[in-house]
């Protein structure tokens, strides 16, 4: 037992990380009352690996996106201890960590928890490697997944509005078995990284409740039955039993305590509480002390994903899956999800926006996103003549389908950067408003809509969404709404708080802004949302599978060029030989 | 009588101005055998006026394509006298002159030609400035010329594919007196701007045949009839006999000779021939000799103009037009076109590269073009997973509606500025195969294709061209078709060859590179054509009018934010004055 265990409440520190999709972010959080005292951000060197994995020029297959796990160590390493500093606190002080993560993102490691990729026989392996939440590839095993729960009318599946997802762990893990049969027998576990980070930290496997039900079709105690697993492949008969099946911990309790080499690293107290893992989103709602029924709270960074509480089981067509006590104790935890949304908005400044608007924005002091957004929110409502669908990263909700991809309608030769990303910033907001709908029609009504994340800064985009969905909208009064979760549970973990609820009933951040639909504007875009919607349905719902089509050409396209690459190669090295 | 007539063939010279969309070019050429001696280019100093007049901050609609008739003048001034200072001839040697012109672009001028832009009283006024050929804020004028026309079963009617374009005289002209009666009234010709130069030349107003056939409805002899006029507009009814009519050149013959003024300007002789005007296109397929039926001639530039002579009379659903000797004498002149091409690359390349980009191509010593093109040509058919519709300028040919707009399906995070360059580069190529699929499927075949203009440069463009259209195709042996096209009808004008075959065979310039169908690329495009066909069909066959309506709701949104910008300067001077 920790000395500082003595100490009152509010000289008592908690850690809390959250390992984002880019950077992993470490805050430093008062027990008594939830003060955010400092913080410090690492951004992963290997960032999200997508074209060819470290140090080769092999190419990886479309809709891949890799991590490398020791860039998650090096958050523990740098983060922690910056936070730490920044918050000028006495470590020894710290009671308890817990993190957050990305999901559904999967590490496959031997017994001891070594990711695969850490073997020398598998460093240039990409299937030994982390899969991100955002590794789309898995999107045939999927559509098995699924074709085959239908027929057999598996009792689980519309817990998961009738789909499970290429992002989970059945279709990742059966990517793994049928493209790289060798690393998935090396295979002990197949970890979410939510888990493997505990375990990092406190040397003991538990898996979290949270994405075990979300990610990992555990329901009502029990995951798909071996005949299920052996009808999608004989091989992956015993994927469960194998690869899988763990001791599941409950959310806010210790997963173990802080070894010597995690305190070596972080430069905390060994043996302070380490909390289960869990899911960034759903950390995110205590954190708002958004955790009574109906109360949605949307996280909104480079995907968004909505968390909501709800006092009754009902089947949502689209969503991610309804888990009991899935965000806290004895409510239904529902979840949805847009799988690109900051991410878009990346994608567009990084691609998409030519020298002069970079410059000026310089000029103006701001950065490209500020520089767009002040240009664009001067426009009237559909002043630019677009409408955009926002799958680029694919649908997660209500569609529940990777292979889907953006599309703009309307440029024309006056078309301007700042109207394009306007329409992108609309478009993520019409993908909210069709959640909020399919929540409504679905009979868990949405009755507040509460925003964490790093887009709550931005001013105009919180009024988009308030304007389109027509629903009072609030932000998180905290920057850091994920780690100040994980700070919450892990003051529950450190026994410092009965339970969840309580936790958050002292440590939640207060309200920050509060931004009210403006009756013209949300008319102006309901007129805009119908358009969006017929062009949802019309590209996602089979009227013209074109996106579908594009992407096995793409991919047969890589494939035959680097098919053809390797013909040449081959001839290139008999000619040299000749 | 110039004493220069005198000397030998191969010692005289003609002058061909090609004016384009953003600048004129002038090019001298020996009348013996059409060699290209020296050329000048003058950009036009207000280049397309879309966002409001010179000097003015009033925005103008969307839609709007205007252009200063003074611009043109300095082309004369200034490219002229370049051309042949770079060719190094004495100018005393030249014996005609001829021009073409983008079309239909139209002038509104005064008895003597003035444009009414130039009169104090008019110079703050759109409708007094020229209305480039793609200005399309008339397609409500469009739709009714259209509609009534069908309901009155116009026999003109289908020898333009079915429809007029918002593009053409009869529209612009109705919106000029819809919107400002009293510009109408003061307008006493409406002019195109290819005989207004010629009027600036030689003095005298003759309407070539070529645009009044094609882009003035005269057909048979005869203008759409007085009925017809009066039930569009009461107001319109004298249209034709008041603003339109005027004596009517043949193609290739003079329409007068070089003023003391107009001599000034160039530097040519005063009372050498200038040619009756032509179009940019239409002038062109001498330049390449191709007069022949089924030979289509396609002039890529900003915009694409495709030309073919036939020997039967056939209706082409969407063609734009089809002329008894509008190419040649004794040939049906077919027309069709692509409203946007070269203009969609330059507006990507302006509005949606980044600056990594252009810095790239510096450093290669390449132009962003060019750049972007060695990127695009290195990815297999399809890599990219993405179809465009190029539609960003409306569309010409076949569905001849410029309410559609641009569609990028398919990007997604991993989508590159090279890949959607690709991507509307083939989009470009797929609307020319739609147009030769309908040219075939009305029983005028394409036999071969023969590319002139700028875009002929780009090698990996045309191989594109080929593959996509499955035609071989060819390109002229020319930088300047058109103006080499002019320099033709001007040695005819002046009397130096029967007429414009004679000339043709021994001017025209020598065939260029040959692209031959690389029959696996023509099979991997057929599929993508197959889903550009499908998109095409969708958004412009009526299947989901999104297109039509987002301009709608744009034009309002303008509209309503300019009386709301008007409301808050009144409120402001109120304030002021309060």
């Amino acid at each position: 037992m920790n000395t500082s265990e003595n100490l009152p409440l509010d000289e008592q520190f908690v850690i809390g990380v959250d390992y984002g999709t880019l950077s992993g972010r470490a805050v430093v959080v008062r027990v008594s009352d939830g003060t955010e005292l400092g913080n410090g951000v690492f951004e992963y060197p290997h960032a999200v690996v997508t074209e060819s994995l470290p140090g080769s020029s092999q190419r990886l297959p479309a809709d891949w996106a890799l991590q490398v796990p020791n860039d998650y160590r090096d958050v523990l390493r740098n983060a922690v201890p910056a936070a730490v500093a920044n918050a000028g606190i006495n470590p020894a002080n710290v009671v308890g960590i817990a993190t957050d993560f990305t999901a559904c993102t999967m590490v496959p490691t031997t017994a001891d928890g070594t990711p695969l990729n850490e073997l020398e026989r598998f460093a240039n392996r990409p299937h030994a490697f982390v899969k991100l939440w955002r590794h789309h590839a898995a999107q045939p095993q999927a559509d098995r997944i699924n074709q085959l729960a239908e027929d057999r009318g598996e009792s689980w599946l519309p817990r998961y509005g009738g789909l499970i997802s290429s992002e989970w762990e059945f279709a990742k893990g059966l990517q793994l078995l049928e493209e790289d049969p060798e690393v998935y027998a090396a295979m002990e576990h197949w970890v979410e990284a939510a888990d493997w980070i505990v375990w990092q930290l406190c040397g003991s496997y538990v898996r979290n409740a949270c994405t075990a039900g979300y990610k990992g079709i555990y329901q009502d105690g029990q995951y798909p039955s071996e005949d299920f697993l052996e009808a999608l492949n004989p091989d992956f008969k015993d994927f469960v039993s194998a690869k899988l099946e763990h001791t599941i911990g409950r959310l806010g309790d210790a997963a173990g305590f802080l070894t010597e080499e995690a305190a070596g690293w972080t430069g905390l107290p060994a043996g302070i509480a380490v909390a289960v893992g869990n899911v960034d989103a759903h950390v995110s709602a205590p954190a708002a002390n958004a955790v009574e029924p109906g109360q949605l709270v949307a996280i909104m960074g480079t995907s968004t994903c909505h968390v909501m509480n709800g006092d009754v089981l009902r089947e949502v067509p689209g969503m991610c899956g309804v888990v009991d006590g899935g965000i806290v104790d004895g409510l239904w935890g529902y979840e949805a999800g847009q799988s690109g949304v900051g991410d878009i908005f990346g994608w567009f400044t990084k691609n998409g926006v030519p020298p002069e608007y970079h410059q000026a924005a310089a000029e103006k002091g701001l950065g490209i996103h500020g520089y767009l957004t002040e240009l664009a929110e001067k426009q009237a409502i559909g002043e630019h003549g677009l409408i955009a669908l926002d799958w680029h990263s694919g649908n997660r909700s209500v569609l529940v389908d990777h292979e889907l991809s953006g599309v703009v309608v309307g440029q024309t030769l006056a078309t301007k950067p700042e109207d394009t990303y306007r329409a992108l910033l609309e478009a993520t907001a019409f993908g909210t408003r069709t959640i909020v709908d399919a929540f409504r029609d679905s009979g868990v009504p949405v009755k507040e809509f509460i925003v964490a994340g790093g887009l709550l800064k931005n001013k105009f985009l919180m009024q988009v969404y308030a304007d389109i969905t027509g629903l009072q909208l609030s932000t998180i009064g905290s920057e850091q709404g994920p780690a100040l979760g994980s700070a919450i549970h892990a003051a529950v973990a450190g026994g410092k708080y009965k339970d969840i609820r309580e936790a958050a009933a002292s440590m939640a951040a207060a309200p920050g802004s509060v931004y009210t639909p403006i009756p013209e504007n949300v008319a102006a875009y309901e007129v805009l949302f119908q358009e969006y919607k017929e062009l949802h349905d019309y590209f996602g719902r089979g009227a013209n599978n074109v996106m579908h089509r594009l992407k096995a050409i793409q991919r047969a396209a890589i494939q035959g060029s680097a098919t053809q690459d390797t013909a040449n190669q081959t001839n290139t090295l008999e000619g040299a030989n000749a």
